[in-house]
């Protein structure tokens, strides 16, 4: 097993090769990978088993086991998820902006990869591979932690990733992994200033905490979703109620789902008893403030529902008597995720857009689309919820950086 | 003197009225600013009397002295900038991209502000003024820790800004000092990230080191520059002795000063000696490798020698057989500032900007030129090292994110 320091070398070392490849070489790297990635599913599927009896043993629940889970569909869908990374365009190289001064410099802004990018996650295993498709694709190298429920599959899929890299001519070290399970292990990995660029927590409100108390390397905070819809007192109610169980229901473990409702008073009336049916019809618990617990039958809403990202069949209801109310009560509890407005207001549409603090605000539409997909990006490294260097979703642009190239024939400055 | 606690959320609300101004608020009130500070300049110079003295009184070395003093002259300058600011295009609300979804949803990419960005510096008051300039003017609030020993300068400052936009009926909290000059307090404010979105410390390696180590906030690294010069073996002589003279002696003290040199071992017998001469006359000490030592009469350079930003009257020289072997050398040694080739021949230049990790890479020109008001975009907040957000001169645009505005008409995800 390599030391911290050896795989942070060996990385910084990597890097410098990564990023003077080729985008033909980084595809048909990426083709070369994803067939071996389908070659070795029976190899990957062995190990992918050790860690599931390692997890019964534990007592791990059904929906932590089946995150766990590999299966051959799933393992070649993460091969399809490099090819369609391949698709994507190269990010590396392009350049933004072109400057000629009045000395003669000529200042080119050209994009550039971020370096060396660490990746800390749970234990979903295939993030192993998308993972390094993305930062692989944007002449990145990359250093993953992953859980230490998933160990045994990340290092196979680590390892079949590195060798048909080997195979292709391109440094191994363009993936690595961090074997050791030992939380102190974690905590020098995110003290590695010298050797990772920029840190990228996936998972759980706590895991995000955690890096960013800890860490000195530039973190990218992700994923944590406290999604809020407001029916204005001008909103379709049909509108409403369907967006709302879409965002509510459609998927609820995801960082975009709806978390909490903001009612105007002036429809709270018309609202609350239909949308309380259809909720109850999805199994949705609600809890409400005095208002709503006046008009529908629920649990009362505590300030701390309010602040809790549930990520389960629970939503929390408050009701407000002004587009303002509403607005404060979400920049207050929000993650800075995804918002949305109902309304056929206009006005109040373009208030709600410009003063909800969000990487992503909507009118009229379900919070569920914040997704690379769902925008056109394609593939994504998680969704940044913080407002430095990428907000939202983060897909190939937001893994690279940029450098400012100067030509000049003797310029000195006066 | 107000808590932390209390300048947090000041700047907090703050942050939701200056986001919402027009432009032409924003400019009236950098100019009533502006004119406020010619018109409070008595009193100003008053309080930097009372800082002078009390630096006098430590000890302090001329230099410092001179970076406290404010006169006349550096007031009209500080004004002078603000209105140079207001000039400046207006950052915020700009669409960078729309999209329009297959499903009907419009998405728009739009500049924002960052919200409340903190700035910790060192003893230069007119930072207080250029700070909030480019903060006010990209939509900002600002908390500013300025150092110790400018205190009252800066607490005048402060307060003067903070009745002229009083007076101009924008928000007091669009900037605020903290006057309390506890460590233990600056501690405190760089953990302060329910209010403070980015934190932008402004002085020595040693600040910048602290608050990367202490903040749970995003920090923004700025200005060490440990800049080289690589002497290619198809250099043009007289553009780099002209070069380097410029870059080591224009100015010492700035970040992007040239502080060693990479000499090719095929230029060095015909270079070092009548470059040595040259740095000479502007007393220069050189400390030089085995092989400059037996060339010119010069210091015999440590390792720690090429890791040191000097900011003094000191180069150190280190010679090479190759290009990959300068390139080595400075991605070993540098911070990722700013770094210069000097050569004639095109492919080497290429691959000197390609493979050298820094903000700035240039051919044939002084590295002084890395400036906001070189490379045409105005003032700057400062020089940004790291590759997350901002690389090279951060201005106005770099102190915006950006939000994606979705509009639907009723859009749920299948």
């Amino acid at each position: 097993m390599k030391t911290l320091t050896e795989l942070g070398c060996n990385a910084a070392r990597a890097k410098y090769e990564i990023q003077g490849l080729r985008t033909e070489e980084k595809n048909a790297a990426l083709e070369a990978v994803a067939a071996a990635l389908r070659a070795g599913a029976d190899e990957i599927l062995a190990a992918n088993e050790s860690d599931l009896k390692r997890g019964e043993q534990k007592g791990m629940n059904s929906g932590l086991l089946d995150r766990l889970r590999l299966t051959r569909s799933r393992i070649e869908a993460m091969s399809e998820g490099l090819l369609q990374i391949r698709q994507l365009p190269d990010p590396v190289g392009k350049v933004l902006e072109t400057i000629s001064r009045p000395n003669g410099l000529v200042i080119e802004k050209k994009t550039v990869p971020l370096g060396v990018i660490g990746i800390i996650y749970e234990s979903r295993p295939n993030v192993t591979a998308d993972a390094f498709g993305l930062c692989f694709k944007s002449g990145n190298a990359v250093i993953l932690k992953g859980g230490s429920d998933a160990i045994a599959s990340n290092a196979v899929i680590t390892n079949v990733i590195r060798r048909a890299l080997g195979a292709s001519g391109i440094t191994e070290d363009a993936i690595s992994l961090i074997e050791d399970t030992d939380r102190s292990v974690t905590r020098e990995f995110m003290r590695m200033k010298q050797y990772v660029d920029v840190l990228i927590p996936r998972g759980g409100a706590g895991l995000i905490r955690s890096v960013v108390e800890n860490s000195t390397i530039p973190v990218i905070e992700t994923g944590t979703g406290n999604c809020h819809i407001y029916v204005d007192e001008y909103a379709d109610l049909d509108k409403a109620i369907s967006i709302i169980l879409n965002a509510k229901t459609q998927r609820i473990g995801v960082c975009n789902a709806c978390e909490s409702l903001v009612v105007h008073e002036a429809v709270r009336e018309r609202l609350l008893p239909e949308l309380a049916k259809a909720l109850r019809e999805k199994n949705v618990e609600i809890r409400g403030d005095e208002q709503t617990t006046g008009i529908i039958d629920c649990i009362p809403a505590t300030q701390e529902d309010y602040g809790t990202e549930y990520l389960d069949y629970i939503i929390s209801v408050r009701t407000v008597s002004s587009l303002e109310e509403a607005v404060a009560h979400i920049n207050r509890y929000n993650t800075r995720h995804s918002e949305a407005i109902i309304t056929e207001n206009e006005e109040n549409a373009g208030r709600f857009l410009d003063q909800v603090d969000a990487a992503c605000v909507y009118v009229n539409a379900s919070t569920r689309f914040t997704d690379g997909f769902e925008f056109g990006f394609g593939a994504e490294i998680g969704i940044s919820t913080q407002k430095l260097h990428a907000r939202g979703p983060m897909g190939l642009r937001e893994l690279t950086s940029y450098k400012y190239v100067i030509r000049g024939n003797g310029q000195v400055r006066e």
